[in-house]
């Protein structure tokens, strides 16, 4: 028998509690946490339900919600994405999500997720990379230097050994904003002045822009062989980072297909172009990189079992600490059938 | 220029601040605000994104996305649907559901929506009703007396002068319930030992059961000719409550087609039998009820558009009040490309 009087209450990580509990535990510890949650879910890829993310566009960006379930817990999450935002003040993705349970259909957790769907976009760079990347690669070049890069880097190197990021942006303050924020990170921080300048001996080159429209962040003859490109920023259709060579001299790794092919880099390539989903690279049933020369791309968008990956990091990381409240978000009535006499004894 | 400070709470309406409004402005004024709203929302239906809602089904029950959005607000509500649930001692729906802006993506509302959904689904009822049910119609049958029920007479009191309702439910407890709720509604309450008994010179029948198999609440030769028939509980696949033979003499009305093909009581019919959407009632595009031999049936199985006019009116009629909370659901730097910053910052 359930008990209501527990059940009727839902435990809330606000943006406060998310970062006091970031603190606690440390950015680098959360991420790798989380990295293990996404790499145990891939591993178990065809226990979820799966289904490409449900868009709502309008002229200002998009709001997408994103579920799943492996038949036990549920989980969503709600994103927005507005390229416009940052000019106005505001963040170009917020997100909050919600694990609730699968045999009663009661929410068992809600939580902001702008904190930490950067943390989990960072995990599933540096799991990608665990997987993809030239063995010896300790340096990277960071494209882009908004609110996902210091998340970015410090994911690489906790799960990657990178040693030294080469940051860029196009604008020279979001570069010094990035290189201040990461000064006492170990990292060996080097601020350059063009893409060019910044993929400069690097292993492994993360694109992170935000710009919604086909830009070419990155053209055909900056990319030489041997690399690995984590292509975070194309995530929507019409916005991709990468010019369409690039991705015919690469191997390309996605989350899933059905969602990457709208979404992702490879929106640019017939519908049937070849690729490698990652969870098959995980279990061994695909392989990862083949040869030192190849470019392998993780064309990535942000999938589902990511962010209930990092829900069920969150919910186990709250226990027994302050770093959440809960929420009268239930109705409880004694006689489950009696909902209108809840109501009316309230008066 | 929108201000950060501001736009990073989000006003939260929890299931204590809920009952409290829906005893300040009282039930049936809220029932005809709602029903005024999804009247509004309903008659601009081509201004709305549409899609059949998004499910996950288990063995235990169903949990569900319904979003929707008019270009200017989002709106969407999770909701589950267990029926074993009651006898668990726990609800068979609970739902909360948020607003956003489309402008910015934010969310602008968080609430719960348990409540609110039992009485938008009684101003759905009821403004069917109003342009389906016949001109005089006095008497009421509600079969099933759960949840829902009492929210089901008194929004058939508010919106179709309804004086008289029967009830039934297969549990003479349930019945009980409902006639204490309903003693002092004004409503003449009579209850019945038999489906038979309950529909008796009603002139609107209402069915709202919740089990999950095709269930026959009502036989072909129990239903005589000129009523109105408000079909609640059939909104699953696999779920309905009229026999088809009832389905195949009646002129069938619906919210949305490509839902309720799925999930309503047409799920018996092929899917090209001819059904009318609502809505072009409501423009006068279709026509409602043209005879007064004929039946019609509303299959209601609930749409997106009727929970975001629910949400709009709570918003607005929280305005002033104490029945809401701020949430601290949103990320806020400064700069809102260092959200990283904002993290460190806060140790």
């Amino acid at each position: 028998m359930s008990q209501p009087s527990e059940k009727a209450l839902v435990p809330f990580v606000s943006v406060d509690h998310m970062m006091r509990l970031v603190h606690q535990i440390g950015v680098q510890e959360m991420i790798t946490r989380i990295a293990a949650a996404i790499e145990t879910d891939f591993k178990r890829w065809e226990a979820f339900d799966k289904t490409p993310r449900i868009p709502a566009h309008s002229p200002h960006g998009v709001i997408e919600l994103m579920p799943t379930s492996d038949g036990e817990a549920y989980g969503f999450k709600y994103v927005n994405g507005h390229p416009k935002n940052t000019s106005e003040g505001l963040q170009t993705v917020t997100a909050f999500g919600l694990l609730a349970d699968v045999y009663t259909g009661y929410p068992v957790l809600l939580s902001e997720m702008t904190v930490l769907t950067a943390l989990r976009t960072a995990a599933m760079s540096g799991i990608a990379a665990k997987y993809l990347a030239p063995k010896d690669a300790r340096v990277m070049a960071m494209i882009g230097n908004g609110a996902q890069s210091e998340f970015q880097c410090l994911g690489f190197k906790a799960l990657c050994e990178i040693d030294t990021v080469r940051l860029y942006d196009i604008d020279p303050a979001a570069t010094a904003k990035c290189a201040a924020n990461l000064a006492r990170s170990g990292l060996t921080v080097i601020s350059c002045t063009s893409p060019e300048e910044a993929i400069e001996g690097a292993q492994i080159i993360t694109t992170c822009t935000a710009d919604k429209k086909n830009a070419t962040i990155l053209t055909d003859n900056m990319v030489g062989s041997g690399v690995h490109i984590n292509a975070i920023g194309g995530d929507c259709p019409g916005k991709t980072e990468l010019h369409r060579d690039i991705l015919l001299r690469s191997s390309i790794f996605v989350e899933y297909p059905e969602q990457t092919r709208i979404e992702g880099e490879i929106q640019q390539l017939d519908a049937d172009h070849a690729v490698t989903e990652l969870w098959q690279v995980m279990t061994g049933q695909a392989q990862g990189r083949s040869d030192a020369r190849q470019i392998t791309l993780f064309d990535s968008v942000g999938f589902a079992i990511e962010d209930f990956a990092a829900l069920r990091v969150v919910k186990a990381a709250i226990v027994g600490t302050d770093c959440f409240e809960d929420l009268d978000m239930l109705a409880d009535p004694d006689d489950p059938r009696d909902l209108f006499g809840m109501v009316q004894r309230a008066a």
